[in-house]
């Protein structure tokens, strides 16, 4: 029998999920559920679409509903709202708030007796895992987070909105030194500067002052101020020929020490290079639905995230066939 | 209250978990039980001696006992003989045996109430786990192990037997190639000889036949023979002032596809680079102490694997630590 899917939202997340929902042959994907007219999406795979307003007369044909809103406004509302009424799965990123979200999914989930999984993905999510792992394997040890090279769709945006700007694409790169400097488990205190740096392919309107908005970019704080920044300005053909797609990645590192005098040194690297960002995370939480509906299945209700669930629940293998074939 | 940690058997791998219970504030190791005569024994942070034949009646003072002997003799008699009566962890490696001993010391630790988990270190272990993940997430592709470059000591020994030879040590080496095309998400296909090449020094006796012992090194069954291998005739001195070390690692690399027409690629790589292939073995079981600690706490008996671990379990943090500077 078919774990069955629900998807609340139709980005890219949810398309996400309905591409890697079929390539696991224990899951279905029972609905997709959207606030625009269902009448005007076409799935992929020929899951059914229904308005959000129906989602919560299917309750008993969906076993797990994965929420692919943002993490901005949606999730925060719209996870801790569904735990009361499905098993759920989020990929809310907003490291800072995690604590506080974990928080009122919990409430909600287990007065009702649901299980939930926030902040899945891969960065929370794999990567936070990485460091969980290398930190309790090595404590006296230093980690190191590099992201990219990869598309940020908010520093994206940032330039998009300056004046004269048509349309832009910015890549976060990690710096080659620095990401050497910590493979060799030198344990060195890396500035913001030093660790990334910012690649921009910008198509300017027409007669706009490329000086003037060159010099926006690099200087605008937070953003790209405080980073050694490349501006290119391109045509729009080539922007599409070359920059469409939404590719990301990054690498966990953590070097630590063991020995009598501490004399052994040991890095621990996980990393990632993904075509489609949106794509992976939206496999990660297929992977993480099929261990919440498992959960659920043994009455262990809640809030949890990736720490708290035993692997195997991840896969669809069954014990005996991972202990043979994987470890 | 710290967790009180025994330690079975008294080799490379005891040595490194003394080690690294000292590296964690809230473990201690009670005793060290040894084969040999005690009083022979001194320890490096001071954990008191006794011999195994004392074991038994310590029951009360040892939380885990982890077991430091090896894999083709003294674990398959020894884990589930002391599950019978402690909370357990090993490092059992012989892959093709361990649904075995899983199911022997599942039958002793469940009739005990106690605790087991088989299997940790790193590979298998934490390569496990890369393994589990990665095709967890990515169902459509193909899992690639590289190790070294790293001494192996069963190939070192294999040298050491061929007359002539004084002494000798011997590096696995993934082939840079082959790494590279699995980097770039090719899937090849790879043979023996693809994946690793074998790097020998070898010190030999006064007026020994070089050429001969060279020829039975590379023409040595499964050993040698399916690689490229190098070897290079060296002075005892240089063995020791070059070669003294035990390192060891390697790569799992994952690499599968999603998308309508499964146009975007992934690449998952976890790697670890080892000063001391024992120490680090040790730290991971050391970690693996921790969570089988809190398992039987919480009532959970039988024989696990890092699969059945919830990762938040092996970390001395505290869930809300986790979820506030880790996730």
């Amino acid at each position: 029998m078919s774990i069955r899917i629900g998807i609340y939202g139709w980005g890219n997340l949810g398309k996400g999920v309905e591409l890697a929902a079929s390539q696991n042959p224990d899951l279905t994907v029972a609905g997709v559920f959207t606030r625009r007219d269902p009448k005007t999406l076409k799935t992929n795979t020929g899951a059914p679409v229904y308005s959000v307003a129906e989602a919560l007369k299917m309750q008993d044909q969906i076993d797990v509903m994965i929420l692919c809103g943002g993490s901005a406004t949606d999730l925060p509302e719209q996870t801790p709202a569904l735990a009361q009424y499905f098993n759920v799965v989020d990929s809310f990123d907003t490291h800072a708030k995690i604590p506080e979200h974990v928080k009122n999914v919990q409430a909600a989930a287990e007065k009702a007796g649901k299980t939930a999984l926030v902040s899945g993905g891969w960065d929370p999510g794999m990567f936070s895992l990485a460091r969980l792992y290398s930190s309790a394997i090595l404590p006296e040890g230093k980690d190191y987070t590099f992201w990219g090279k990869g598309v940020s769709q908010g520093h994206s945006d940032a330039i998009r909105r300056i004046a004269g700007v048509a349309d832009a694409r910015q890549y976060t790169i990690p710096v080659e030194s620095a990401l050497t400097a910590v493979r060799t488990g030198e344990n060195p205190v890396l500035t913001t500067r030093d660790k990334h740096e910012r690649e921009c392919f910008v198509v300017a309107e027409e007669g706009a002052d490329l000086a003037r908005i060159e010099n926006e970019i690099k200087t605008m704080p937070n953003y790209f101020a405080d980073y050694n920044t490349t501006v290119h300005f391109i045509s729009k053909e080539e922007l599409v020929k070359n920059h469409s797609g939404l590719p990301h990645g990054g690498v966990v590192i953590r070097s630590g020490v063991t020995g009598v005098n501490k004399e052994n040194k040991h890095v621990i690297e996980y990393s990632l290079k993904l075509d489609s960002n949106a794509e992976f995370t939206s496999s990660v939480l297929v992977a993480c639905a099929r261990a919440v509906y498992r959960l659920n299945q043994e009455g262990v209700v809640g809030c949890k995230t990736l720490f708290d669930i035993p692997p195997a629940y991840l896969s669809v293998k069954s014990r005996e066939e991972l202990l043979a074939t994987m470890l």
